[in-house]
């Protein structure tokens, strides 16, 4: 079996997605667009070569050939059939689901738009505003968070995940436990409903650290880009360092490819043992820039540091050009790196079984 | 007609350069390589490939071949028909020229070296400098400031240009008009000519971007790269974040592809509705780079969002081997992905006429 | 002689290498690769591709066929006869030796491995902790270190070495006298042995770059990645500007690319005459990322500004792979260049010469 076709073969392990929904509202071109984009609903989202692409794709997909053709198409369908089709075309076995967003979401209702195993992983910050909400006082609320993140990684999440670069950035500082009571008095003085408390938030990151080290899963950062929340410095992985330094008993799974940050990140996952880095989100959306991302993770990076994701929502069509995407160009760079002698197809094998596979399975203990 | 020829063919808007002037003084080897690098006239400048390059299209144009007798002709040329010759080549049908640099520029002077259409854009920081000498109080100052960007950009200029990343950097605070006022009496208590105040030139970029958003022109911004003047951290466009929130009905134009934040950029402008990126300087700058720079800009932004420009200074050399250069290298990128399966042929055409012409003409309501 | 020929053939000056050690433990895969990365030795260490090509390339030294084989042959070396070979096929004539680390480190003991001529470089953080602890107060020791630094230079030493990057950052204050030596006394009342007192180090890092620009040798420092001593964030050579633009008549060589922030070291050595860029570690770390730092180095930095090094530490087999890996790529860049209309051959070979040989042999006045 050729290289290439070992990664076409490979059943992914999707270590970070959203779940699927049927549109509920009228599909316009800039409406369906604004799913393939981390900008606004806009004329140019349509403009990306990312969105392009995808048109191209589900033109194929229907057999038809213009835009417009594709949105009818796209509004007519089986939605729970097509999902389906497009997750077993993906070939992926096992979604790690952030339950965080859309709302209301869980593996029971993603399971019925895909056959592959879901397993949860629970987002921080959207599980404590309720409890900030509900909470009197701050010994009352980190007692509660603390029992409901123990529970859950003892149960069936097998990790967790932080939002903290989209609130105020990874430049988390390690506030004290006075410090802390003193902002969540702060906090619930001035109740918005939403966290963007810069100590409350570091100090809660700190205990999801903790508490995930002393449970043996992991736990996920938001790094690199995003949406117009996400602060386009303080995504840098770099500012995390002394964080990642004070958990080295925690697994730390770096998102996104930390991109445009994609050479420290690494940098920094070849240095330090407890620190992973995803692939997801930025592939597919950099489309043609996959190839050099790949290349660049792989300047440094250990391969058994590198994870596959999605990072799909919403749309299965983005699950599934995320995996159609890493399958071509991890071939492609195998393939090139075997060609001018920087690998052996065997040890090229193993590198795709272990970005694709094997290193979510033993860092999320599947 | 192929891709190639569509680029060849497309007439360029130039929309950041400077005039051209003919020599004054001896042309040595250095004092010319000095125009095609950022850094001092030195025996180094003559060691960038972009010099190289230059000697080398210039030995052709002259039916030479060595740099000595490039420089020799160059020397004895008419240089009004030279630089008309050269931007004929370049196939420019309009500049927009920034009056800020070389002293005493002007469309009018413009126009004996070039038969492109040529319409002003404004310079903040060169414009405060006389008021700031001619205003007793602040009051005044910004009254002056306000009448004369108002005047400007309601008369013939198509937009404004801040240079504050290389006075005091990108980070621009949001000073109070009380702050504004303190500084503007501790720059005049020690009046150097020179605007070098944070408070007060992160004050008028707010004033110049809400007066550009009120009359509907863009501001652009230097970012990136430029001389000793700029800061290597501070040219950063991930600086700017908070501004840019600031000013969404304001377009905001990143200059130079905020090399070598190109990436950070590319993810900006696809994130801000309000936010464009240039390219000019880097390429041709950059040269055998410019491939990498265009792909990696359409990593994330939308075609719509990128704008073509020489940057081009002094020398008509400038901006005919920036034209030659994004056409060259804009074409291979376009072919690579089209055989790539990213892009079809005629999308790919819609993105060369989007950054080399149509997005200047929609931006600047030209 | 073809551009390749030209590389092949080029003696080279490596401006910045370790000594060599014979194994002095039991050589497991583990600890083998743990010479091959900046991480820990650990079971990641031997998932990098620059491990798996040092393997493939031992395999082929020693026409063996696996990893064990490898570790097995060479735990029997002739631990002298292998390296002096190594160093003979790296046609390596000039080693600048950082005899800072290993400890007990000289040319001497250096030359009981290569036949190259070694000259040696002094690590200003090394020398001045025993001063500290030698010292009662801040003016012996500011006296001492100046004396040892000043001896060294004006002996046998070829320039100096800061590695102020690993311990607070190259964001480098400039303290006054005042405050140093209340920062000496700080550091005095409870020393550990090893300093890490930024005021300090910023200052006696002034003093080295002004003892070194008097006396015209270069000053060096650690730039981009490195071990988890160094910080992701403070090793970016932007944090350096003030400090370089502070002694513009001192040559400073920022090691190892400053990767991964090579483009913007790029930028700073076109715009600051006193600036140099060496590549080493980088090349041969990043293997199949090479290409790609020979290319993004050339897309501002003069030719005159880049400098070979291996960084070559402990194995020989390091400094022999980075000499195979620069002649490898550097080549095969030139080629393209050429191919690519970018360069004529006869400059191809001038940068070749320049990056391999006599850029360095220029700076450090050897």
């Amino acid at each position: 079996m050729s290289v290439r076709e070992t990664v076409e073969s490979i059943q992914l392990v999707d270590n970070h997605a959203h779940e699927v929904r049927p549109f509920s509202e009228d599909l316009t071109p800039e409406r369906f667009a604004s799913y393939f984009t981390e900008g606004p609903e806009s004329y140019h989202a349509r403009h990306t070569i990312h969105y392009r692409n995808a048109i191209d794709v589900l033109s194929e997909y229907f057999g038809v050939n213009s835009e417009q053709e594709v949105l009818d198409r796209r509004a007519d369908v089986d939605f729970e059939a097509f999902s389906r089709d497009l997750f077993e075309r993906a070939n992926v076995s096992h979604i790690l689901q952030d339950t965080g967003t859309p709302p209301d979401s869980s593996p029971d209702s993603f399971r019925r738009y895909t056959d592959a195993e879901v397993s949860p992983i629970l987002r921080v910050e959207t599980e404590m505003e309720p409890l900030i909400e509900a909470s009197d006082d701050f010994s009352t609320f980190v007692s509660e968070l603390r029992d409901l993140l123990v529970d859950a990684v003892q149960g069936p999440c097998v990790g967790l995940k932080s939002i903290v670069a989209y609130r105020t950035g990874l430049n988390i500082s390690e506030p004290s436990r006075a410090e802390a009571a003193t902002a969540f008095d702060e906090v619930k003085a001035d109740w918005t409903g939403r966290i963007e408390h810069p100590v409350l938030l570091d100090y809660t990151a700190h205990l999801a650290a903790e508490i995930a080290g002393k449970n043996d899963v992991p736990i996920q950062f938001h790094s690199g880009f995003g949406d117009a929340d996400a602060h386009p410095r303080y995504v840098d992985p770099g500012y995390m360092w002394a964080f990642m330094n004070r958990h080295p008993e925690t697994d730390i799974v770096l998102l996104h490819a930390s991109y445009p940050y994609t050479r420290t990140a690494g940098y920094i996952v070849s240095v330090l043992e407890n620190v992973y880095l995803d692939l997801g989100m930025t592939i597919p959306f950099v489309q043609h820039g996959t190839h050099g991302v790949i290349r660049q993770v792989l300047e440094l990076a250990p391969s058994t540091k590198l994870l596959y994701s999605s990072d799909g929502f919403y749309v299965p069509e983005w699950h599934y050009l995320a995996a159609k995407r890493i399958r071509a160009d991890l071939a492609d760079v195998l393939e090139n790196l075997i060609e001018a002698g920087f690998l052996r197809e065997a040890y090229a094998e193993t590198i795709a079984r272990n970005v694709l596979r094997e290193n979510a399975r033993r860092v999320y203990r599947l």
